[in-house]
């Protein structure tokens, strides 16, 4: 009887708690909801931003006479970005994340839908994870990291509308249905495969879609002569030092997001340990570059130092958060040492990869997904080599046909006197700069 | 027994932990007032740095003669908004709204006051909203776009002091007075006026300010001759793209911190919304001018997809949370559109914009403001156009007073040689790029 | 009787609310320690980009034949403050600020470590105040920030790798050192000096270290003859007001982080006048030094206003939460004032600072440092006096120290013909602007 009534006032006590609209407001869970949802809108807005970076900094290491078109590359793949992903790539990655060996897909193609407007709690989808809208918004910003990638490597070269026509595809298709093997909880992710914010889904892909349209481009008029390579150098280092900075930046919302979760003790810890070893990482590939440049050449090269800390970036995206900051800092020098070996390399085989995104976003790309098993027991060295050459094989080729249907129906290359020329005066008539360069 | 006393144990435990600080702290509104009061802090300064974002697109698309002119006004117009809003702005925006029909102010004009430091949460004012200190940043640095605005429309040929003149007015009284209206909860407010974030009660006002002053200005010496219009090519294009993508990132805290609110569930989802929405309507707006300028003009111009972009963002401000993510591609693609077309037009009148500001602010926030009704039932068109007009010949009224009164005492315009010699020259003997230009 | 028992029951009701799990991640305390960890996230990142502030202010100052070494040494500068704060100063700083007046050192120092992963709150160190590892990533960025001040005074003169060497000292151990006293709860803090985010501590720190270097540097070649001063005027004045922009944004992660709390009521509410305070300050000093250049040179002075502006920041940066934004406004604008006035001082002492980085962060540092017992009574100026010596006295007899030696050993100074020809060319072989410059 006693107990009876204990029970009857208790659940009095607890509904007159929940009575109150605050209370209502701000169940506990509603708070990680909130700060989940919260850490997406943040990451995502340093993720977007990273989008300036790369155009800075591809703008800054081409020519002068190429720089307003790799301006408007940049915002416009951007632009096409958020197009192809809404109307095919979020639906392709997500709830479509159930293909199959058999290759066959479930589900519905559609275009991305977020929450109605002023949603009440009960009426949300998952309360636990956060918005449909904000992961949106975050995973369209990784989607077009992607295709900015792509358009460094191939600058002062290529035609503006069939690159376009590229990264719609990119980030419509391409991008999306291998992301989904992960990141949809896909075969990879079943498998035990681990890129915690991308190395290999993000990076690599952005590389070897670069790599393969490098190869089928050709290097730029000029570059590779008589057995020598003529360097080429950037019109603005400001602005590429700029746009580094900015990756730098952005950077954090990159791996930070991808913990996909900071409203509790364990997650906003592991938040940080991220932004933390992300940063080392950086650090220790801008520093290694410095030394091994200074070593090598007998003088510290600004760009290699630049793309050393990019290379760090990419290193540690694969496991940001299990290295300890020492850990992370090595992983990233290894990174910045790849980057000043293999940019050479990559001259020897006369691929000619304008700002270095090669190197940077693949190679790099490769190891950091390789040494992920070094401080996290989860991984194993098969499952991410495995992986590795199954998402490589199936951008290679994906982006080989698509390159190669381009240049047989558009063409992909502008012609000798163009590019001689200048794609600014020849494409889009407009100088970046037409009161300084000579 | 031993358990009964152990359960009567934890309860006195809880009950003591309800009693600390801590959770006092914490009362579950206490969470919705910092969430909320946090989104106003991270728009804001996203907004501020939509300060940088503006001066770096003027600095770019002015000539290099202009350049350290165009920094100067950028700098200072944003430092004096900070004293105009805070002496007088503020207060007449808020406190103030309620301007009738009559004319008559109520309440008293004053510096704007934050709530003391180390506030207990009983001694806040509306522990339901957020603090005044964070609603002030964030309403600040709306007020000083408003100023931004301007000065790019005016550039190349305005004298320093009588701008910046002209900036205090704005930012203490002109944009304060009539954002009272709407957002100081004044007649338009009462009358169903919906305007979000601000495509009318920011963007057109700027624009409208901008071409009162462009009129009352006249044109650059040389701008329009035997009926041609002589281009006037930006001197640095990257810092152009950099401004642009600086605003694009801004913009999300304009629009995301308009919902006032993130610490319910509903709020964060429309908060995730608007940053989606804010992004898709931008692609599109550079999307619809990449298309159009290929097609119109054979070329694609890189100026117009800026401006394309920023019109996009300009049309989705007056309702960046109804629209689905497709509608907000749309109505930021007819923001690209306007672009295209209403800069010759301007230029057919002879209304010299240098950067073109007027397009994106004036004409595209007119049509963003029309376009709410479309996706939000609450809105009629009747509303919106009458309080587009009111706010239009407030802004115009005041303006042309207030340019036309400066004129005649202080002037406006710098003299035939020193416009010819470029204002860094002959207004601050500062060269903006000493060792580059001709 | 009965109201005995309904409060027992409403216990038992909260109890069995406890017990849910979705509680138990949200413990009242637990959102405490999520935001206040978020705050140092948010404002760690925003403070990283200051480097690039510097980064840009610095490059856009220097003559383009310096600027490849500049953007250099301020991208590994930043790198290496990474490790020497990894290593040993985040150590130093902290569980060793029981510095005492016999100078032992009590403690053990070793690599900074963050929390494990996945850790569970009854695991974390203390969960009322934030994570380790955001707390080590916003005390890293100070660290850098204090190192990125030297850069901008020794520019166009000092070698790379003597420069870096120093960097790495100053952020492993001098600046660790010295904040101790404060920040790590170490003698000038029982003092009851008070510096909230560092006016002395960073500012004064790195203006000190800057002036000694500068003294035993020498100046520029061709930059003080037959008793005149020879102008020497920037490259790239856009980049410069980028720069500064950038820093301003940066600032409010800078003070506002370093109420080191957003997760009551009261802490929010001191961080938004943090925020409004320190936006006060920048706009005070920019107009100050608007209004005075005008005044006294008859011509407005960008590189004087924006070199106001940072003042501004650094006088409000010993206490942005005390003053009213009215009072913050003229602790600026004094800051402002001080800019004009002793970067004239400073070349009548022939003392040549290539970027005003002395005038802004030691001077206007001292002045901020000052200022704090006019608007908090905590604060007596006896105190604040005493410590501003202790510091400086110890940052240059320490910095002294350093620069003897390295100059002895390693030379801290290019040769003359190097010098002349730029750094760019001599030291590192790479054009920042190789289709620009005359």
């Amino acid at each position: 009887m006693i107990k009876k009534i204990l029970n009857y006032v208790s659940v009095v006590g607890v509904l007159s708690l929940i009575a109150s609209p605050a209370f209502a407001q701000q169940a506990p869970e509603h708070s990680v909801f909130i700060l989940n949802s919260l850490l997406f809108l943040m990451a995502g807005f340093l993720v977007m931003f990273m989008a300036c970076g790369f155009c800075m900094l591809e703008a800054g290491l081409v020519r002068s006479k190429n720089t307003t078109m790799q301006l408007t590359k940049n915002i416009a793949l951007f632009s096409i970005a958020a197009v192809g992903y809404y109307v095919l790539g979020y639906n392709l990655m997500y709830p479509l994340g159930t293909w199959s060996v058999d290759g066959v897909f479930s589900g519905v193609i559609g275009v991305a839908v977020m929450e109605a407007v002023g949603i009440s709690a009960d009426k949300a989808d998952d309360i636990s994870y956060a918005t449909t809208g904000s992961d949106y918004f975050f995973q369209l910003m990784f989607c077009a990291a992607t295709a900015s990638i792509v358009s460094g490597a191939l600058a002062e070269r290529i035609k503006l509308w069939p690159f376009l026509l590229f990264t719609l595809i990119l980030t419509a298709f391409i991008y999306p249905l291998q992301a989904s093997w992960k990141w949809g909880g896909g075969f990879l992710d079943e498998m035990g495969f681990l890129d915690f914010a991308g190395s290999t889904v993000v990076h690599s892909v952005g590389g070897w879609a670069a790599l393969t349209g490098a190869l089928i481009l050709g290097p730029r008029i000029g570059k590779y002569k008589d057995g020598k390579v003529v360097p080429m150098p950037g019109a603005n280092l400001p602005i590429a030092t700029l746009g580094v900075f900015i990756l730098w930046l952005g950077w954090f919302g990159f791996n930070g997001g991808s913990q996909l979760a900071m409203g509790t003790v364990g997650d906003i810890a592991d938040v940080s340990r991220i932004f933390a070893n992300t940063n080392a990482a950086a650090a220790g590939g801008a520093i290694a570059a410095l030394i091994l440049t200074q070593v090598v050449y007998g003088k510290v090269d600004l760009t290699m130092v630049l793309n050393g800390a990019l290379a760090g970036l990419v290193s540690i995206t694969a496991e940001p958060l299990t290295p300890t900051l020492g850990a992370a800092t090595i992983i990233g020098a290894v990174g910045g040492v790849i980057v000043v070996f293999s940019v050479p390399l990559l001259d020897k085989f006369k691929i000619d990869d304008v700002v270095g995104a090669i190197p940077v976003h693949l190679i790099a790309g490769i190891w950091g997904t390789l040494a992920v098993p070094l401080t996290n027991s989860d991984a194993s060295f098969g499952t991410q080599i495995i992986s590795i050459i199954i998402v490589g094989a199936f951008t290679v080729v994906a982006s080989a046909v698509v390159w190669t249907v381009i240049k047989a129906t558009l063409g992909i290359r502008v012609s000798e006197e163009d590019e001689i020329a200048g794609l600014d005066n020849s494409e889009l008539g407009m100088d970046a700069y037409p009161e300084f360069s000579k």
